[in-house]
């Protein structure tokens, strides 16, 4: 059954690690999830990820990385979420709208409601069933996705180079951003043990999923 | 003195010499113009233009090459044009907002408006001070643009692969564009004589020299 769910949240904030555990749990239930990633969840977002992350925070105008990451989410629901949602999947997808709200609105300061008019043309419309926002104080966030960079010897740290300030206003627009939607939105603390954690967000996901039914 | 001057025209009408000739005019008068073109006037602009002009036609969402064009404008607006006319420099461009509104504009069926609204964001608001359209039958400019590619053994050839009509629609939208900006634009014949034809290019540049000094 189709369901379209999005992970939010920032730097740090467990995504990567909840998407991944409720892949898990859903594969053991008999689905096929598509598991996917904004930036870079299509061939061409391969691309433009290594542009969006990589780097330094000055690298890119305002306009010009907002325009990149509209181009990686045009291409991605194209090519890979609406063709997997027609197929009756379960997509689960790390970062999408809401991410360009509050990194490129809330904490660049680039128009909100120009930024949604924009998001819509980029996914056609498409809208998820279901976003989970994981927060977590700007600082705490940071320090997990520093030890994760260095551990992984990885060079995504683009945007760990803004200071705290920016990292505490992406915080801000998600929280007002999920308060603002709050059926679609499930806010959880992402400081909260993993596997506790997992258990909110699958039983959430399984909610929906009996409702569709 | 700062000129903002562009090249427009279908594959092959003749954009590059033109743009070679008046650079090297302008040279011989003591000035130093910025010859750039779009997509690939920046740093990130050379990434993206390989995306944007190699492969097959269907590789990209309407939206997502649109997105690219954007994000590729973005940043050669920012870091190259606007620091350049900023020195006082006479840009020229080989390809600019037009090509946006005639290609994914009157070929592709993207909404005008919206793109010309998409554009000023990319453009923050820039706009050029003369361009120039060649225009040519798209018969003429395609068999051209396919000898060059050959000649040169380059993989440019995304737009050259798409069919004979969608280039017809092409060329009526620069026609029309032209027409509707006829202060802006001088059209001129893309089938002239590349010296004949340049001479016509660097007599209109020099008026607006002289009108703006």
């Amino acid at each position: 059954m189709a369901l379209f769910i999005t992970l939010e949240g920032i730097e740090g904030s467990g995504k990567s690690t909840q998407t991944k555990l409720l892949a898990q749990a859903l594969e053991k239930q008999g689905a096929s999830p598509l598991v996917t990633r904004e930036p870079g969840g299509s061939l061409l977002g391969q691309d433009l990820r290594k542009i969006l992350v990589q780097g330094k925070p000055g690298d890119l105008s305002k306009e010009a990385e907002l325009f990149l990451y509209l181009a990686d989410r045009a291409q991605h629901v194209d090519r890979v979420i609406k063709p997997a949602l027609a197929s009756d999947k379960i997509v689960l997808c790390d970062r999408f709208t809401d991410s360009t709200l509050a990194y490129q609105g809330y904490a660049r300061g680039l128009d909100l409601e120009n930024l949604k008019h924009l998001n819509l043309q980029a996914t056609q419309g498409l809208q998820p069933d279901l976003s989970f926002l994981l927060d977590c104080p700007a600082e705490v966030g940071l320090k997990r996705s520093h030890q994760r960079l260095e551990k992984e010897l990885s060079s995504e740290s683009r945007f760990e180079k803004e200071d705290l300030s920016f990292h505490q206003k992406v915080r801000e627009g998600f929280l007002k951003l999920a308060q603002s939607e709050n059926q679609r939105f499930v806010i959880v603390d992402g400081q909260k043990d993993p596997e506790l954690l997992h258990q909110i967000l699958i039983q959430e996901v399984q909610k929906r999923l009996s409702t569709k039914k």
